[in-house]
């Protein structure tokens, strides 16, 4: 299966790419990784850190698209950048079955809309972490801040397309479904949740269980949260900046408790690893753009080869796996059933 | 000073609230505290603990307003409620400086704006908690939930008066506001914080410094940050969340990890302790209800003995500060400027 990479997207392109890359391809060695960017910083990476040529192939790109371009702009005039080339190899080459980026997430998602195009009936692609929870595996908050503002079918929509993914990455049925909401009973929310509820609770297309509060997000209660690009992307940054917080006070605490505490945080070392492993989401791959016509996974930003070798691989189950015909189909289903002409007047 | 006390309201009530009262008027003894609700089991808790009765009275309550009351149709009817006749007795004896409930947050917010009143020119009251932070002092987060659909002009009262509320607690003089957003950037943002950042940004009369991320809300780069009600409620919650959820995981790995770990965790306990106690901001004190004609405090509903204790300390010192006066003033002074008749028309 052949795989994109923008190799210059990130805050440690392209060597850490670039390593991810070859790990993914000594991993599985069925996969053709092709590494669009600097074409000799690239191959410098590979001949540095002895990393065998197999698997990856190198397209030259002399621009790189930055946090400090704007999107839609950048993908329309940026055309020899790595992530605009990385796109037109995706769409060109048949047997080019995902991309993964981890540059700007607004340059990747402009370029999935503008050149990869929506799903036929999607009326919003949804950008999807999956996080840890306290249970044996995560929870996918959809959408989580590639809509800012939405109406409530596009939720029913991220509701279907979360459940597919779901069903796929976590080998599950039947995925319980959540609202992020402020409150846990029906009536509570603005009027843009209140609306949602109602669409979701009389929907037989997903498995519908509630509104869910943000204490509740990582609780493993539920396997989808639904959101609006702008709340999924508060809750999401405001669980990052917590855990965040806390690990710094706690190292803050050992540094300035004395002999003891260092000895202490010695012994725990294994336990905080766990704990920091597990809470950062990024390590064990990379956010998926659900709704567009092939897969594409945004690695984070500061992604080092662990992540990115992990994103390459996931990208490379959803596609086996074919999440876009399932969304497709999921989608279709939906469309011509009776609640979803309800939905559209919304 | 004369503090009513809901001593209904709340998981723990009466004990923990009798005895946080109890604690209070130990602490200052010019506190004269008024605790509202059954008068027998009030006392019974009093006697049991040898609590000295001095600067404690209680007037019987029959009745009590529970989380699942609708919270504006028990204001309305549950006459003979704790919450109600505190509220009555708060807006009726003029030595009744604030008022202190754990009760539902609904019927106290309901309560606060019917039986209350809003101070004049303000569009909503706002409930404003006070979150830890990394630096020195805490940040003000308003509104938490009071208002689930905002319009610009509502977030800039807000910042106004969260502004006032943080000179008085934290003793500084110019606080940094943020506007809770999707990114830093000025153009980000749904519609309704993109007009906010335009109002906010546009005024001189508070000290806006831009737009800040769910992630850096603890950072102690802000004193004080406004959104409306639902997004500051996803921002608390999932803070709240994401502790809890981290210190499971580590009691878990603890459990799980043999007897080093134990050892460890033993020897970390005080640092564990202090990390707990400083995330837990319910214990510090409770939320204010800002932009009402009086000082009204909301403890969380599992409040203890220390944290209502903590906060009656915190009401008087409001009513001391005459923080209502001071939001008078600094709201009136803003509607007569120019970019209030903007703000309005938005």
């Amino acid at each position: 299966m052949k795989i994109v990479v923008d190799a210059m997207g990130g805050d440690l392109a392209p060597e850490q790419i670039v390593l991810g890359a070859a790990d993914a391809v000594k991993a599985d060695n069925s996969l053709e990784i092709v590494l669009v960017g600097a074409k000799e910083r690239i191959e410098d990476v590979i001949k540095a850190n002895g990393c065998s040529a197999d698997g990856l192939s190198v397209v030259d790109a002399a621009d790189v698209i930055t946090n400090d371009d704007s999107p839609t702009m950048a993908i329309k005039t940026k055309k020899e950048s790595s992530l605009v080339k990385a796109f037109d190899i995706l769409m060109h080459d048949e047997d080019a079955a995902a991309m993964v980026s981890a540059g700007s997430t607004g340059a990747v998602l402009a370029g999935s809309v503008m050149k990869v195009r929506r799903i036929k009936g999607v009326s919003r692609p949804a950008l999807a972490p999956i996080l840890p929870t306290l249970k044996e595996h995560g929870v996918v908050l959809c959408d989580c801040g590639a809509n800012v503002d939405c109406k409530p079918l596009y939720l029913m929509h991220f509701a279907i397309m979360a459940s597919g993914y779901a069903q796929l990455m976590f080998g599950i049925q039947n995925p319980r479904v959540g609202l992020l909401n402020n409150g846990v009973e029906e009536h509570k929310g603005n009027e843009q949740t209140k609306q949602a509820f109602e669409l979701l609770s009389g929907s037989d297309a997903i498995n519908f269980v509630g509104n869910c509060e943000a204490r509740d997000i990582l609780s493993g209660n539920f396997d989808v949260v639904v959101a609006d690009g702008f709340n999924g992307n508060i809750a999401l940054k405001s669980a990052e900046g917590t855990a965040e917080a806390m690990l710094k006070l706690i190292k803050d605490g050992v540094y300035s408790g004395g002999l003891k505490s260092k000895i202490g945080a010695l012994m725990l070392k294994g336990v905080f690893a766990d704990v920091k492993h597990k809470m950062d989401y990024n390590s064990n791959g990379g956010a998926c753009f659900l709704g567009v016509g092939k897969v594409i996974v945004k690695s984070h930003g500061a992604s080092k080869r662990k992540s990115i070798c992990a994103s390459i691989l996931q990208a490379q189950e959803l596609a086996q796996k074919d999440i876009c015909k399932k969304i497709s189909e999921d989608i279709s289903k939906y469309t011509e059933t009776a609640d979803a002409v309800a939905g559209s007047d919304q």
